[in-house]
């Protein structure tokens, strides 16, 4: 019975996806006698909490007493003020005697302190009820909070043999306007978007979000000696959309003077296989509040990502499309895994279509 | 009302698979007043065909009387003696006034010549009911019927990155369990299995059926020089288990002597860029009445096939690894499509899982 109502907060909660970045997305159900009489979610980043709206709902709905009720909630409810007050003070001053709780608030600093205030008051609670589900909701909230580092989601088109381009370099386009739809959603929903100097070389590209509404990301651009050129449209549109790049030692400083003059942020990373060393890019990033990417190819970033174990999870357009060639660019290249045993595994693997493409996404289970 | 008996007699056609090669999978059901009183379906090569199943059921159901009755078959009755009567002189002599047929018999020879038969007879036909699906039947039977050249179904192990083997070869196993003994289940339901020379030096494979229980399939190896070692699994088995090499001029002829002795049987065609020429090879097979042929990787073989356009249709063990490696062999080679107007489309594509693996299958679309 638990887990068909906290399966209904859950769906509540994706209600949100798009809207609550960074929060998390939340939903909550208020039951009395087997019946739903209150539900709600978070609906916007600095919106009421799912807990909030649940209480109103059921007292617009006429519920003047809550004895008897219990409130499901997918998410441990807050006991600080932030942009809200404490859910946890309304929860107790509303007098639901019983809480079953998704899962723990994931901050180290936080987590379990809600709880116990709501146990202090008398209250009854229950938590890890569909606990899994709860944790798959906020991928990029629960990483952010736990770890400082952003969620990094590596993203690729390709066609069914694992190539990004034909022999010849033509990639333009693998996928179908379905997928680059897709991708431009991602973008309006990922806080920053990356990729590889090759990658700014070969297409040109703009990383913005164009053929949906939505708010562009932050554009951050790995480019070891700064060879990104000054009518790149991303250097040109540097001054409208953020745009970082992360360099080394061994770039031109007339040059990285020239970009900053142009609009861009640059990061300087220490050096690890002549490259910007990623490990310390994603601590970078992480302190300057960015808890999202989507890592838009090429091959070779996407190798070295994977490498330095800062990929959480991969989404693939495959198109049904074969273009074979010995030297057509591949999916994931640079040195590659030497043995079956040490390559990457993905789990939780869910596959879907998007127009004519198959979809493929799952997370990644580091080697062991 | 007519679709809905017909995907019955579909679903009872399915039953045969595996059993009646080389003859057509088909299923038939009887109605009277809108009730099932008789169905069949080919059971196996040399068995009674459905519609005699079908009658025999109606009749020992307690049929005496066919009057109003409708019989529904998803292929067109055959009207010549083979290893059975013909279906249509039953189907008359029963008293069924009324038959809808799913698709014409693909035999060039044959097609529509049943049906006149039963119009004659006086008997109401209605032809194309569900076609698509009736077709989708029976490629390999309506494939070689047509063009007297096997169906060629190219499979492939592979990682998500579209890798079948890891920089230094690594390959055992990139799929699961549940994936390798699918393919022995295709193995067993294909007449020949085919691999290139490439396959055999590095895998040294022996392209029987062993992990389930099934017949062993022909195997067809493409070695224009003979490269083949004596000792390989392949030829060692060669007096038990028929085995042919589609070689060339190019080839030693003593070596070719040796082999013989050794029971293999050998197939010279033209060189084709200094390899075997596959569409003659084809062709030839076919007229050694090989109706389907199973090609197993690598990529080299894969793509000249392709590209000789004897491919119909693909099937992809995805398992959810990643290699990376610009080094690493792929699932296509050879030297590739040059752009994406040529590449090859796959269509009808399905979607499943086997075990751990993501398994993609789908027909070939010439390109334009």
């Amino acid at each position: 019975m638990h887990e068909f109502f906290m399966k209904m907060a859950l769906d509540l909660a994706q209600k949100g996806i798009g809207r609550v970045n960074p929060n998390p997305l939340v939903g909550a159900v208020i039951v009395k006698h087997g019946k739903v009489i209150g539900c709600g979610f978070h609906e916007f980043y600095g919106g009421p909490h799912a807990e909030v709206m649940a209480i109103n709902d059921a007292i617009q709905a006429g519920c003047t007493d809550f004895a008897s009720t219990t409130l499901y909630v997918t998410l441990e409810p807050c006991c600080h003020f932030g942009k809200t007050p404490p859910c946890t003070s309304l929860i107790i001053k509303s007098g639901i005697p019983s809480v079953v709780v998704g899962m723990e608030d994931p901050n180290p600093l936080v987590s379990g302190k809600g709880i116990t205030i709501l146990k202090n008051a008398g209250i009854e609670v229950q938590v890890g009820v569909l606990e899994d589900a709860c944790r798959k909701l906020n991928p990029v909230f629960i990483t952010y909070i736990t770890t400082k580092k952003p969620y990094v989601l590596l993203k690729s088109g390709m066609s069914l043999d694992g190539k990004i381009a034909t022999v010849t370099g033509d990639s333009k386009w693998i996928t179908c306007e379905e997928s680059r739809k897709d991708v431009h959603r991602l973008r309006s929903q990922y806080m920053a978007v990356m990729c590889g100097i090759g990658t700014v070389l070969s297409d040109d590209p703009e990383l913005t979000v164009r053929i949906i509404e939505g708010k562009n990301p932050i554009r951050i651009i790995t480019d070891s000696h700064l060879r990104i050129p000054l009518e790149s449209n991303i250097v040109r549109t540097a001054r409208n959309i953020r745009t970082i790049i992360a360099t080394t030692e061994n770039s031109d400083s007339k040059k990285a003077e020239k970009l900053t003059t142009m609009g861009v942020e640059l990061i300087y990373t220490k050096l690890r296989d002549g490259r910007v060393d990623l490990q310390e890019l994603i601590s970078i990033l992480g302190t300057m509040n960015i808890d999202s990417i989507l890592l838009e190819g090429g091959g070779t970033l996407a190798f070295s990502a994977l490498k330095a174990e800062i990929v959480h999870a991969v989404r693939f357009y495959i198109s049904p499309i074969l273009l074979g060639g010995v030297k057509a660019k591949t999916v994931i290249a640079g040195d590659g895994f030497s043995t079956l045993s040490n390559a990457f595994k993905i789990e939780h693997i869910h596959v879907d279509f998007c127009g004519s493409d198959i979809v493929i996404q799952g997370a990644i289970c580091l080697p062991a």
